[in-house]
């Protein structure tokens, strides 16, 4: 498995239907709680002051990280930014942080 | 509390006394141990290829965060990206996650 | 409480109908208003030769900031520049200073 | 009187004599706090997590802002960015805002 | 008095009405040359190859450089870029210039 | 003849020995007001806040712009930014304008 | 005479009616077949994979490359990048060249 | 064969030794100029106001252009921009060109 | 012949018609297939959670590698960026590599 | 497995001891072609004019892939873009492509 930080910034066009819109970020937001109750999407934060968000991903390799992104309702209004991580020398174990959001 | 992402990335002279250099890398290890247990430094991730990394920090406010940050061992050689991150409102309850990192 | 410095850009579409532009406008003028009586929008500034403004906004924490920005109605027009601020050492008692604006 | 936003980056070269550096930020600090009581200083605070700060600079015109900012004791070691602000159509009269810090 | 160098790029849409385009050309003239004969717009350049000028303002504060820009008929269609001017000590004394433009 | 904007930021070291700055500095005063005594070097400003200026030149042509520049004593440690100008179709005549400075 | 390298970028609208397209391209190849058997404009490279070239342009001065260029049939939908040039010191006379292209 | 424009800026250290300076600038000015007597080098022209210049470099293939552009003496301390250029289809031919430099 | 890393960015008007965008995206994939079994499209890589590849094309030459890319059926939709490669001198045999994409 | 491209930039100090940089060269160069034969270094280009390369990384997953750059003699010294990539759809069978670099 690999994490990948995803940055997210939505550029919905300001005359987008009100229906419409409701139904694509409601569709967003269906896609995102699934991917995270699965724990592919494993971190979602606002980006405070901005439409957008960041976020962590787990996928089994690119190509799975790639095909989740792509299915995003939202996909054709996103700018996307991703980071590849890896596990940091200093990180404690997961048993060890008071560890509560 | 307030998390906030931090993208640190570090430029240690290439020049630097070897020894000085381990014991730059060990305090700040030490230093980001005893935040992550308590719970104040909220996730670590190593940039894949890079001398640098990928945090979360939680602070009961900017003062708190500016402290934690300025007293990094490595502070003086470090760039530092910050973003303010709030609750998402599509999260998902956190025991609604197959989580395990 | 936390300080940020929030810069703002406004891009209005050039063809925007002038009586919901007006609208617009007042509305956000208003908002504005609203939350500088309720000292969490501290200081704003019109940028000189530009239509946005610097601000300085005092919120509880950041998800009271975002709550505050998404619901400005320029929101869906404005670029936004957020910068956490925190206590200097060097600033003076605010009754030492011969403060006027 | 006209303001002006001005953004400081400090960057004090890292083998620098200690007791220089000592002495530089002290003067740096004197200087600033003598501006600060003048009233020409106006708002200082620090950037979160940087070695730097975001100041409100009140002059009488753009030749005493140079003279304040070329006299700074650290102006050798600083980048600077500087923005003229001029008042905003929306800003409320002092006196109607609970203004604290 | 403070002088401001400003830098305009005009960006008028491809499909603007040519009698709207001329109307607003003539009218930007109109106001510049007054602002010109004025002395508050002291000197004005076409940047060879652009849609644009490189000018330089006197005004008696950033309010009214901010009203004089403001009030450009193009300022909707432009982009400007301000940069505070202040006295050079290597400057000669303006009757000692062989000046001619 | 053609004129050009140029902006000159000087980044000279900061260990550089005290003399020899006094010298580089004291010469290329002479050299600039040398230049503008000729009427080449037509309008030099200083940028508020920095080291640095925004300066007009007028040369014959492309050649002896470069040859008045790469002669500057301060040249190895300038970095220069140059733009082209031309005549304004909207430029007054030179003796309508009410010119002091 | 002065030379001048050009950079230019062509824009044209997608949705273009393609009748006006042929035309605009048409009298912009016209047009700069003439200043090119002129001798004005001397080079005229395509950029290698891009809708745009890399010229140098033979202008008697600045006012003269700005008229050149502001009459290209396409100027409304060029972005343009332009570079005063100069002779090199170590540049070869002309006839000892094996010049070819 | 190919033609590439190369845009050269030479970076020397402010504290190389003259005779080590002289040495470097005149080899490379022989090399340059063997290269423009082999037709390798097609045209040479200084960026005025700068310590660098803009090439077109002929060269059969992307591998002699690397070899010819790392054998360079100043290459350690240039940096370089390449765009590979291609015939464009408005250029006159050659002999209808009145061309003289 | 000659290498070339290209990196193409699709962007597709989100309000192009189906039918349209589906007949584009059918002819720019069997262009690029007629391409790879020539040998000239070297390599095809999608770049994770993006519209748009990685590719290396094999081009005689930069008029062949223009003729290629300019005949992109997606071409007026692309954002391009071309880098020329040439033999690295680490590069080992081809019959040493375990070599399976 | 997931591929990677990583664009490497090499900046060795101008003042490296001679016999300490090609010690650090050939290390790199041996430790490249070990990965190479292995088969996680895919492929390996210069890049044409500059002192770096462009890669291809065949990598078990991210932290596999840190590992083998964070090893590189020269990674003190490198500059790295990393960017994930995966399969295209368009991309043909590998039998059906006549490929020999």
């Amino acid at each position: 498995m690999a994490l990948f930080l995803v940055r997210m910034t939505v550029e919905l066009p300001a005359d987008l239907d009100p229906g419409q819109r409701k139904e694509l970020l409601d569709s967003e937001s269906e896609y995102s709680q699934r991917l995270q109750r699965s724990g592919r999407w494993r971190h979602l934060w606002r980006v405070a002051g901005r439409f957008g968000n960041v976020s962590v991903f787990d996928a089994a390799d690119n190509d799975e990280l790639h095909a989740m992104l792509w299915d995003l309702p939202l996909f054709p209004y996103l700018s996307l930014e991703i980071t590849p991580l890896s596990a940091h020398p200093s990180r404690i174990p997961f048993d060890e942080i008071a560890f509560n959001d």
